[in-house]
């Protein structure tokens, strides 16, 4: 399934959907992104996803050691959605798409009476899945497209910066993993370089990244627009058309990756089978190599989903990470927390 | 004039000019880089030029100054062709096309029938004249794309060792710019990270611009063909496409810069028109920026050429230079040594 077509879906499901009343606005803490001590993944058990993952640092950092890897070629990838913070129940792309809808409303008047911007401002699911593709392709113009880049980027960072998540009423960027923080923390010190590469819009992710993960702008490859450089009022700009430039999904990964990276990967770290290919890829290197997959095992504290999802769907991946070698993270089994903001 | 048609102007003049006979082979020294001394830039000559640079740097480092630039947002981006190294007579990745025009030539008998590739082996620049825009696209295709990325940057590195340039006769990565490489460190060492941002092909740069100028791989924009995964064999792999994803010259460079870099730079240097819309994207930065133009004034040491050059033509970049706050260094005035290997 195409990623477009995931994204109808979740619309439409979507639409239908709130915040659930009554959640309330809980306390906003500053997220502890681990102490320092001698346990540099303090909220992982003990086992053996844990000491492979230290087994394998220790191998290509292991100065003279038979598998090292220079520093320079310590790459590793992280997709983002499912991998670092959550996707459920919607992707968090779509709810910023749906509440751009709403607070562009009032400058749009005829979408009370036009689809799907009218089933989205009345939360009519129907509706808004009757205007097929057609209709998605409206709401993420209307949404994603005739800002300035510079634009763009102020209304993500107002948005991350109020928006809640509908189960949690917490900031989504408090619904990132304490695990996967500490994984990135732990590469960094060790030499890695931290990508994000994720399915996701790159715009939508370079304004809070760096604050987030400690990952700066550049290193975040996602799905892109075309931009075109014009002169606005004199004043050079980049406008944001509506047009795909990159779906980096699937085998858009190892394409974004090279575009952007220029070298493979030796560590990637995905959750779902739109991750696939960037794990073939990376684990199909020569050398020393290592492939994680973050399966969603948790319904109690976060959500349990894999094959039948249709966000972060993970049939492929399951199937085949034991003959490629590759972990499977069970996030009830090897993760003792999940979120921050689980840790006071 | 666009690029393409400036390199079907160039592979026409170069299609009827070899290395001069006689040159013959120098001693190959390791070029020195300049030893740690009080002057970060020794190989420019004291004057406004240095001082602005100078000026510049002191002021966005300055801890606490009014212009004071945090260290994640020093971004210099730097044009490669005539800008770091030469491009005179021919742009290199030219030399490096027409030089596999011949090596793949016994794989392609047909070719001494057929143009372009006859009038190629024959140097007769005419006959591929003759041949069209039709005939360069030829010509990349068969040079440029049917390979797999690892191929083609083994090819890259591989002829980047051995060829000479036609004047010189010394190795292309000895035609770097001495004054450019020690502005390269100077940067870095004032916490500023470099990119090039190159018209020029990125998987023609990335194979030795780490060694030669210190920039790392996922620091390098350039022009891209499209890029396919696919399995060879069962093995993962990504074909060269003969498509072109994006041209990173002119307006496409503030477009490269956006989709790679994700920030505005404040920094940017170049030497030709395909360089002055980077340079007005980083000087209409609000807070500290810079802009800084190699004008190749030195006829002796290098080449004399701007407006109306077919290679780096430099014409509006010097009109506007001086109302837009630009720097234009004059190589000959500026620079006390041109390539490394005139320091012995």
């Amino acid at each position: 399934m195409s990623r477009l077509r995931v994204w109808f879906l979740v619309l439409i499901v979507a639409a239908g959907c709130g915040a659930e009343p009554g959640a309330g606005v809980r306390e906003q803490a500053t997220a502890p992104r681990g102490t320092p001590q001698a346990d540099p993944l303090p909220s992982w058990n003990d086992g053996a996803t844990k000491a492979a993952i230290v087994d394998f640092v220790g191998r290509v950092t292991g100065d003279g050691g038979p598998e090292f890897v220079a520093p320079g070629e310590r790459i590793a990838t992280f997709d983002n959605d499912g991998t670092l913070w959550g996707e459920q129940p919607i992707y968090v792309q779509v709810a910023f798409a749906l509440d751009r809808v709403k607070a562009l409303a009032p400058k749009h008047p005829e979408w009370t009476q036009k689809q799907p911007f009218k089933g989205v401002l009345e939360g009519d699911a129907k509706a808004v899945a009757a205007s097929g593709e057609h209709g998605l392709l409206e709401i993420i113009a209307a949404t994603h497209a005739g800002n300035t880049t510079e634009e763009f980027s102020r209304i993500v960072a107002d948005w991350i910066d109020t928006a809640r998540h509908p189960k949690s009423n917490r900031k989504y960027t408090e619904m990132v993993y304490q695990p996967m923080l500490e994984l990135l923390a732990y590469l960094r010190a060790n030499g890695f370089k931290t990508f994000i590469v994720s399915g996701g819009g790159v715009e939508f992710m370079r304004p809070w990244v760096e604050r987030v993960y400690g990952i700066p702008p550049e290193q975040v490859v996602g799905s892109r627009a075309k931009v075109k450089y014009e002169l606005r009022d004199g004043t050079p700009v980049l406008m944001r058309l509506a047009e795909v430039d990159l779906v980096d999904d699937k085998a858009g990964k190892p394409v974004g990756i090279h575009q952007v990276i220029g070298r493979r990967p030796i560590a990637a770290f995905g959750n779902s089978d739109g991750d696939f290919e960037m794990l073939e890829w990376t684990t199909a290197r020569p050398g020393p190599h290592f492939g994680l997959i973050v399966h969603h095992t948790d319904a109690e504290r976060e959500w349990a989903y894999d094959r039948s999802s249709h966000i972060g769907q993970l049939a492929r991946g399951l199937d085949e990470a034991p003959k490629r070698g590759w972990i499977v993270a069970d996030m009830k089994q090897d993760w003792k927390v999940i979120h921050p903001f689980e840790m006071h």
